[in-house]
C-alpha cells in the first residue's frame, strides 16, 4: 500500500519566500506521517493570477533553484510531485512540475496545455510528460488542464503509469447541485477507462478576486474518489497502485486488450481529420 | 432545439414479436410527442442475454428486415437509432445499430469493442462509426462498451459529430453511494471533453437474473445530464445540438484548437508503445 498527501496549498502570487515556507511545511507534516507520495499544487512556488509576463517573470526559478533541492530534502524518503513556474535555460517561462525523491530532482514536466490566460506568461512544453520509476512505483505527472485531453491520459496509461500527479490550479466553474466539479468528473472518468490511480492536488484560498475549486482527490482504478481534502486541506489516501497493473474486467473483457487500434489508426483517414 | 427521447426498454430474449411491438409503441408515442430523435437500447430486437450461439443466431435479423423498415415508417420524420442483433451476409453475428429515417435505412454500425460474453455470441466490427447527417444534425452512433475507448469518441467529435448516439445494455455494477454509474459518469466526461451531446438509452428489466443500471440519459456539451428516465423509463430532453460545434470556453482556450497533435503523434515512440 502507498501512502499519498495531496496538499490543497494556498500560495500567493511573488511570494516566493512565503510559498516555499507553505511548501517546507507541507511536505515535513506528510515526511512525519510516513507518506510516501507527496502532491502540491500547480505554481506552489509563484502563485497563479498574474498580471504581466514580468511578474511571472519575477516569480519563475530555475529547476536547479535550491528551493526545489529543499523540498527533496525536506521529503526524506518520500517522492514529491509539485508545480513551480520555471524560467527554462532558454530564457523562457514555463508552468512546470517536479518530480523529487531523496536523490534530488528525478524529472521536469512543462505544461503542454496551457489554460487561457496562462497563455500570456508562459511557453507550452513540447516533451512527453515523464514516468518516473520510483520506490514507489510508476509515477506519472502532467497539469491541470491537461487531463482533459484523453489523447494524452491513454498514452500514459499504455506506457504502464501506476499513478498520474495532477497538481492543478482549477478556477471554480458553475456546476448542477449535488455534481462533482466538471474537472473532478474528467479526473474520475479517465481513473477508470484507464484503470490507473490519480492523484489531483488543487489550491485554495482565493487570489486577485479568483476563487478555486478545491477539488483535490486521490482517485482509484475504478474511478471511484478515496479521499477529499480534511478541514485542514489535506487529502490523505492508501492506495494499491500495483492495481493499475491489472486492466482485466472479467475474465473475457479488459479494459486494454479490448482496444482496436487497428481500427483506430484508420478513423483519421475514414473521417476525413488531419492533424 | 432538438427533441430528443430515449426509451429505456425491457425486451426479452428470443421474443422477436413482442421487441418488435415494444419498439413500435416506443416510437410511436415519441413520434406523436413531436421527438426529433429516437434512441432504443442495445439488441432492442433480441434481448441481450443468451445461453449460446444458437440462441443469439436465432433472434438475428439482416440489416433489410421489414422490422427495421417498420421502426423508420412509426418514426414518421424523426431519426431513429436503436440496436439489434443482426444477421450479415456473411453469416456472422454483429451486436449492431441502426440509423434509420423518413428516408429508410442510412447507415448500419457494427459494435467495436465488444463486453465480456458478447464475444461468445458476435463478431466485432471492423468499421469506423457513422455520422449521419440528418435533418436534426450530424448524428454518430456508438454501443455501449464504445463509449469506454477516448480514441473512438474522440475521434467521432473531431470529425463534427453533433451529438454520439448510444444504444447501451448497462448490465447493473456496484457504486459508492451518491454516484453515478461508473459508465454514466464516462459519459458525462466525454461529452466535457469533447463538448459534444450524447444520448444513452439504457435497457431495463431483470433478464435471466442480470439487473441493468437504468441509466439512460441526455448529456449537455458541458456533460451535465439534462434528463434521465421518468417512471415510464422514458428520458426527454430539448437540447440545442449546434452547440456541439462550438469548442471554445473563454476567448482563449478551445477543447479542441488547444490540443497538441504535434505532441501526440510522438508519444508512442516516447514511451516505447507499439499497437
Amino acid at each position: 500500500m502507498t501512502l499519498i498527501d495531496c496538499h490543497q496549498l494556498a500560495p500567493s502570487v511573488g511570494d516566493l519566500a512565503g510559498n516555499q515556507e507553505l511548501a517546507l511545511a507541507a511536505i515535513s507534516q506528510s515526511a512525519a506521517a510516513g507518506a510516501d507520495l507527496i502532491v502540491l499544487p500547480e505554481l506552489t512556488t509563484s502563485g497563479y493570477v498574474f498580471t504581466d509576463p514580468e511578474e511571472a517573470r519575477a516569480s519563475s526559478v530555475t529547476a536547479a533553484d535550491p528551493r526545489l533541492a529543499a523540498w527533496a530534502t525536506a521529503a526524506g524518503g518520500a517522492v514529491v510531485i509539485g508545480g513551480f513556474a520555471e524560467l527554462g535555460a532558454d530564457g523562457r517561462l514555463y508552468n512546470s512540475a517536479a518530480v523529487l525523491d531523496r536523490t534530488g530532482l528525478r524529472a521536469v514536466y512543462r505544461k503542454l496545455h496551457l489554460w487561457d490566460q496562462e497563455k500570456l506568461f508562459f511557453t507550452p512544453g513540447t516533451e512527453a510528460p515523464p514516468i518516473v520509476t520510483t520506490a514507489f512505483g510508476r509515477i506519472a505527472v502532467v497539469v491541470c488542464y491537461d487531463l482533459e485531453f484523453p489523447e494524452l491520459t491513454r498514452a500514459i496509461s499504455l506506457a504502464g503509469a501506476d499513478l498520474i500527479a495532477a497538481p492543478t490550479n482549477w478556477p471554480l466553474a458553475q456546476r448542477p447541485e449535488a455534481e462533482h466539479a466538471g474537472v473532478v468528473g474528467i479526473a474520475m472518468a479517465t481513473a477508470r477507462v484507464n484503470h490507473v490511480a490519480i492523484a489531483c492536488c488543487d489550491r485554495t484560498g482565493v487570489e486577485r478576486g479568483q476563487p478555486w475549486t478545491e477539488g483535490s482527490c486521490v482517485i482509484d482504478q475504478d474511478g471511484w474518489l478515496v479521499a477529499t481534502p480534511d478541514e485542514r486541506g489535506l487529502v490523505r489516501a492508501e492506495l494499491d497502485l500495483t492495481r493499475s497493473r491489472d486492466k482485466t474486467m472479467t475474465s473475457l473483457a479488459d479494459a486494454f486488450s479490448d482496444r482496436r487500434p487497428d481500427v483506430y489508426s484508420r478513423l483519421a483517414q475514414a473521417y476525413g481529420l488531419t492533424g
